[in-house]
């Protein structure tokens, strides 16, 4: 099949690579309708993290199902699903308790941003939609791979209150979809950090009350004013840099959480001010299995739209120009067709 | 008045120092009844915080109204009070929300060691006995100035859940305090880090039904040992080092909390795993005066007797012997009555 692979930072190439198939009885094969470019494909691509040359890239998809192993029951060739980047049983302790991203048979998706995906634990894993969606569906659906569970992820780590101030740091498309998420929780005012008027329209399209254009220190201040002096009640920290972590603790009232779903790059937690202000940090690695049901009803209600997330959409050909674009913040998601 | 002053490292004195006064309407002064050293009190005794030469130390304490400003309505000369070691208005927006230990007008008890101690804001602070409590009373409610909120605190923060699993880090006396605590709470199993007999004596009669002996990743492996692989569902760190802090995320399942309120020193948290694993850390300073209505009424109705803790009472002349027992260990915490 051809999908994404990496050989070097910025080195993004179309390969033949061997099409994935069933070794396990708990595998699937998903013919991929849609993948795309994560911003955490971003740190391997700028050499941010080890590379393996050659590999296969992409952990985001949505499709249709090929083939399933014996012991797969609920899903069957021709079914439509979404599929969790992080592959989970659905039945260990951890993902009884709600963390399928600790999964005791955790997989992951690796050629999302290709013809077929492989997924190692597919009964526990899949959703499937009733029957086909439309193509304007598409990009919704495919949010729920990641981007939005990751968002919502946030919102219920940092336990976003109804009626309660939120604040947001990071406008990239998890942000974007964090912000959605604690407007669908009630939260009263909902503070998106944000410099790029594009991001800051969508932000505001899923439900920002406020954005707040400076950074550091002066970002600090302007969330204290809107918040009456007293700081925010809960926080999401979409980025996973040391700055915006910074900027996190900086604007979370005493008693508040950052909830932070940003990989960590080069992170120093501020323990002295966490214990001093009694500010709780939680989060991490999104459980998307189990927030599924609900996002998938909320999607196909109507009544949430992540896929606005996406404003660019590029061939698989073009998956190249799609990091690119990314890179330099000149499109906030890239929608892959393969 | 006398009180314990602290001069250089390992030089406690007993000095004649100026009677504190009241010089704020929020203030009162109380004759302290028993005052008592802190573990936290040994960081600038060991050197490792700094020393202003010849300051009065000592943070907890309770005792009889002495004189109270002009603002201070609830109590009068002759009451006997709980002084929590972190003073609060109990009105403002953080009071308001559970974070006492963030007031905006925060004090902090700074001669609990000695004759006398000023309450910077004694109307939202102080808690009055009904009457004057017998003798065999006072430990358990010296223990409600810091030490046993302080644990309670940190089963708050982690969320101890009814029939759930606590590891405790720490067997000082608000590590004890953590375990009486969540027994308390309702936890199936409390299991307590301890090397020393006598302290793991305390814990078994405040509830801890497992004692784990040994450390770093041999004690990981007992804790795991003893909640089937899984992990513990909540841990309290109790200590303040960055072993300590180790030791609780490496017993957290995936999705638990680790509570703190041990004064960080030198921690480094472990911002990988806790993203990884979706642990979380919450606590810090407790908010003495949020918990001590429900603790004064666990104390006096005889639910809970925290004053075990103290394994040495002292009067004050020998304070410089109780800082060099709890020291070398030689003392869990030690009482002394001016």
């Amino acid at each position: 099949m051809r999908a994404t692979t990496l050989h070097a930072p910025g080195d993004i190439r179309v390969s033949d690579v061997p099409d994935p198939t069933i070794t396990s009885p708990t595998d699937a094969v998903i013919k991929v309708t849609a993948g795309c470019i994560c911003g955490s494909d971003l740190w391997p691509y700028r050499g941010e993290n080890p590379i393996t040359a050659g590999s296969t890239i992409g952990h985001e998809c949505v499709g249709v199902v090929e083939e399933v192993g014996s012991e797969v029951a609920s899903f069957k060739p021709g079914d439509f699903v979404v599929v969790p980047f992080c592959h989970c049983d659905n039945s260990c302790a951890h993902c009884r308790a709600g963390v399928q991203s600790a999964c005791n048979n955790l997989g992951m998706t690796v050629s999302g941003q290709g013809e077929y995906a492989l997924v190692t634990q597919a009964e526990g894993s899949l959703v499937k939609t009733d029957g086909m969606p439309d193509a304007s569906q598409i990009p919704s659906l495919l949010a729920l791979s990641d981007v939005m569970p990751t968002g919502w992820h946030a919102a219920v780590s940092a336990g976003v209150p109804e009626g309660g101030t939120v604040v947001v740091v990071g406008d990239g498309a998890v942000g974007l979809c964090g912000a959605l998420a604690a407007s669908v929780m009630g939260a009263e005012k909902v503070i998106v950090m944000s410099r790029h008027e594009p991001r800051q329209k969508i932000a505001t399209e899923f439900g920002a009350t406020h954005i707040v254009a400076t950074r550091g220190r002066e970002g600090a201040a302007a969330v204290k004013e809107i918040t009456g002096g007293v700081g925010a009640d809960a926080v999401l920290e979409c980025v996973g840099t040391d700055e915006a972590m910074g900027t996190a603790f900086g604007v979370a009232r005493p008693g508040a959480t950052v909830g932070f779903v940003g990989v960590p790059h080069g992170v120093q937690l501020p323990v002295g001010r966490m214990f001093q202000k009694n500010v709780s940090l939680a989060g991490g690695m999104a459980p998307v299995r189990r927030y599924l049901p609900e996002l998938l009803d909320l999607v196909t209600s109507g009544q949430v739209n992540p896929g606005l997330v996406f404003d660019s959409t590029m061939p698989l050909d073009e998956v190249a120009e799609g990091y690119r674009a990314m890179d330099e913040r000149r499109a906030i998601k890239v929608l892959i067709n393969p």
